[in-house]
């Protein structure tokens, strides 16, 4: 058995009951490429937490949805807004650049979180032949820090962003993450907040691979289709994709699985915070747990539990719960902190 | 259980075997994007098969390994050589061109091979500033029409290629079946033959997802970590796609599966031949049947059994076995087109 | 003095009219960019022309014309119907590929023009997402072969196109040559027939530099602006453009110098029809006239005459009139090519 | 006559000197695309000034000398850093980007300049497969800001880009303004100084249109034609470009155009040092005089004299000299702003 490390939600393997529906799945043949009754189904388990007035789309991975997501509400000379530290900016190897040939205008923040305050100060130039044109305002919820934005906070950026010509994206990769910290509908902080595209996380919360492109503005999804296969995102065995999704939402498991790994967190936090040599730097509403701690103690940390250090000036480190962590995972990684930063 | 049909050899589901080695490798965590056991155990064996001097990288799809393959052999200023019916060509919604820059230079065929003779055609304007750069040959082996090179021809390509400064791309999304067709060791067609970048499939041989990049030319492989991530083809749980990789390749299950369908297509080739009405149109060395159907029968068939016309205008069908196909689904397929051909 | 020749149009200088609107607009200062009266009378001009309805924008360069005027009309994962021998598929290097994304459908020709029967028989996979979708039809008036579309031949493409929901294209590098040769108004075969948008010519026309880009569908222009600052066409010091084209609709400059250009060239061809071993290829209905001449004396011609030579198979090359080809150099070349071909 | 403003370089006209070279070239046939001799001569004139081992390359505008030689540099998931005034960030609605996929790392800056401690915080994840691979520095000489960056300070960006495995490319849109702010050899903070690719600046000094891109590191010249014209920059009649930039060269004109343009500036600033309602917020090094006037003034100044706001919120606005800047100019300017600022 390998170890469970605190490194990130995608060290952690697939969910018992996703892989079952994987084998249930893998029965004869149906046609490829989404034309199956597995898929038919998955759509229409989200078009029930939802609502029918929305579009969905499989793709492989997360850097794909959010990437394949802004480029149908962008020209090659728009420009999208987000926190400096959004994985769009900082995770994806210049994907978004590259595809749609958009210029990224990041902003600096403390939390992960962007203001219209911040966003409206980017939203300039506007009709200046000479400058990008900002079409698109992408939000990370819950945030790459940890951190959630309330249902009004989305709200007021996407006034902003509706009353600008603009479209919000929202990247969700632990969107069920939030929607557990912030114990609301999801409904009430995507669709009914005014998101216009939402990544739709599956691979960070006990999936094998899957992501969802969620349009509720349906205009956007016309040439979706076309855009994934260009895009090289279009699945052949679709149905593996599509099951997995259908599993994820029988017996709430989504929320199952993100309630855990929230509280999995928030336990470590709450541990961690006894350690006087170790501070937390965030609040913890999701499942992440970021902390200073000594520098000379990170090797000795690392050597027997893999993590990301997310700042080496500083030497803060990340740590994340999943669906699969222990309370006993966390007492003895706890306990071995204790020993190495003393 | 969905009927097995003869659409196409990704219309098949999972091989047991590589279900079984998914699961196994569910089990704890592990480093994601590839710093795991089970990445480096089927690199290991990719090795042992094609020598230790190559790379070899995972994506999830085929279109993905064909593109950033040939993104490694070109500036954006150059041209791929290519049949008319090349997977690059036809199938995969100008992502080539898109993610390249690149102009595609097909050269129409008979029967989906090209020759050296029509590839010094389009080498020409070479130093012109004016005309794209010919750099990259690609060949399908199964070609896209069932059919297959043989040794020499590779070679004859490779040879023409490296002398005129450009490099050999093989599109091997059926390489197995090629393997089988031609009864040789992997390595004759592939590297010893001179090709340079390999595409070797994995999802229409058995596999749920998953293909590889193998560079026999390993300079080329330099920067492809960063084009695959800028590529959307870095999976974050790759230990997924690994472990089926390892499992293709444990007793030898990637020849069975390919020999098995092979077998089919050839039984289902000579059942055709006996009904006067079909009309078989390529030659059956692969896991592919082409065959022209009476017009009218199309629709009455189609509605059993879904499958591909391959060209409206002379009623061309494709027919492909997998490694599932049975001698009864066979027998059934055969029975039902005599009836509906009449 | 140097040589006049014949190895293009655009080996000519500019036309002294021209060169005094340049002085005559070289006069203190003007905004940059195109907000200055130069450029307002300039398209006032084509607005007289071509009607109020239209958008006119200047760029540098024919490629940039032809390939900004595309951009507006398509997706990436669109595609362009051309003859193989079009400008924007033989001569750009790939740049309507990599600024568009597109992928070129080139249709082979005898004499550069294609018809609606063969563009048909590209528009085909509509709606399927493993194919690029055609969207354009770019044809080229007067074309590469020097010979032109009539009126009718015009609007049976551009009728077919709409009527697929594709757009019209015409590279009209040389649109006053085909205006000339076909004694209409340039309305009849540009707005009338249907053409959407349209790359009119001025370098090859006596201009310096210069090509402007003609929306009849007006909505296709809405972000041209922003495609050309980011395709690199946004002349700082505009008024040198504008002021060239107002001069080249004065006195209808633009049409007397393609009228003594058509006029030049056909003089040219009628007199090498009278050398026996130089065989026209091409009906002459422009400026062009392309023959094969016997191999070994291409060398010999180009010792004093520097010229292209298109086919080396063939050895067929190709000589071109300029608004400022004289008798006297026809009959000097003329005579030097008799006696080298002897 | 149009009254010369202070909005920009670029809204004087073409210099006496020059024109009269174009009308020179006006003579007779050259072959296109470069191949003429006075394409050769200002080649000789660039090698002649710069040393014998570099690269020169004419392109239409300066977007294009920027863009395309930054292409050279790098690979599409390569990172370019620069500073958030860079005219390649702010001035060129997204070209970089676009063509060479690269995502753009932005400094602030106070002055226009970067440092090598504000670039070394950008060159992290360097090997990480996630993150661009920073690989160029972008400096401009003169700043936007109208700032000089010394000798010494280049060479330190210079070296700590080459020890990093990056190059240095410097826009030079201004080159000459600097080179005459610092009274320097221009090898000295170009070439000697470490500069990989320069971008040589003629609208801005007196050209009609027309830039050159430099070479000083030769490798990165190999494949520019293919680049250039693929980037829709390949003028065909190109000796018009080439006659410019010799007769820029002859006489010194290129100083003494820079000289008078800079003086001009120096003048300006201290008669408007005198309107205690006015404030210089930048040194004046070179040809650009940036200040805070009162808001309210501002559409006041404007109605007669068109200039650039470059912060709305500061009110500060940017006023630039050129080579045909007269004392009289000034006078009557400073003139009127007194009078408005009141």
């Amino acid at each position: 058995m390998n170890t469970r490390s605190f490194a990130s939600d995608n060290n952690a393997g697939i969910h018992p009951d996703i892989l079952k529906a994987i084998e249930a799945a893998n029965n004869g043949h149906v046609i490829a490429y989404g034309d199956d009754t597995y898929t038919e189904k998955a759509i229409a388990e989200f078009k029930k937490l939802l609502g029918n007035d929305i579009e969905v789309f499989f793709v492989f991975g997360g850097t794909a949805a959010n990437v394949l997501g802004i480029k149908t509400a962008t020209e090659s000379f728009n420009a999208v807004i987000c926190a400096e530290t959004a994985h769009i900016n900082v995770d994806e190897c210049g994907a978004p650049e590259k595809f749609t040939g958009c210029k990224l205008l990041p902003i600096p923040t403390m939390n992960g979180k962007i203001t219209v305050e911040q966003i409206a100060h980017h939203v300039h130039g506007i009709g200046d032949q000479h400058h990008v044109q900002a079409k698109v305002v992408s939000i990370t919820q819950a945030t790459e820090m940890g951190t959630l934005y309330t249902t009004k906070e989305i709200k007021a950026i996407a006034d902003y962003a509706h009353q600008n010509n603009m479209f919000l994206h929202m990247d969700g990769a632990r969107i069920a993450n939030a929607v557990v910290g912030l114990d609301v509908d999801i409904k009430e902080i995507t669709k009914n907040a005014g998101v216009d595209i939402l990544s739709f996380g599956g691979t960070k919360n006990g999936m094998m691979f899957g992501e969802a492109v969620i349009f509720f503005n349906q205009k956007l999804a016309k040439d979706f289709r076309f855009i994934r296969k260009q895009g090289m995102q279009l699945a052949s065995k679709m149905r593996f994709v599509s099951a997995q999704f259908a599993a994820l939402f029988a017996n709430d498991l989504w929320i199952q699985n993100a309630k855990h790994a929230n509280k999995m967190a928030c336990l470590l936090a709450n541990k961690i915070k006894e350690i006087p040599q170790v501070k937390i730097t965030q609040e913890v509403q999701a499942n992440a747990v970021f902390a200073i701690v000594p520098k000379q103690s990170i090797p000795k940390l690392q050597e027997k539990y893999f993590f990301y250090v997310w700042n080496e000036e500083t030497s803060e480190v990340r740590w994340m719960a999943s669906f699969d962590t222990q309370e006993e995972d966390i007492e003895n990684f706890v306990k071995f902190v204790k020993e190495m930063v003393k």
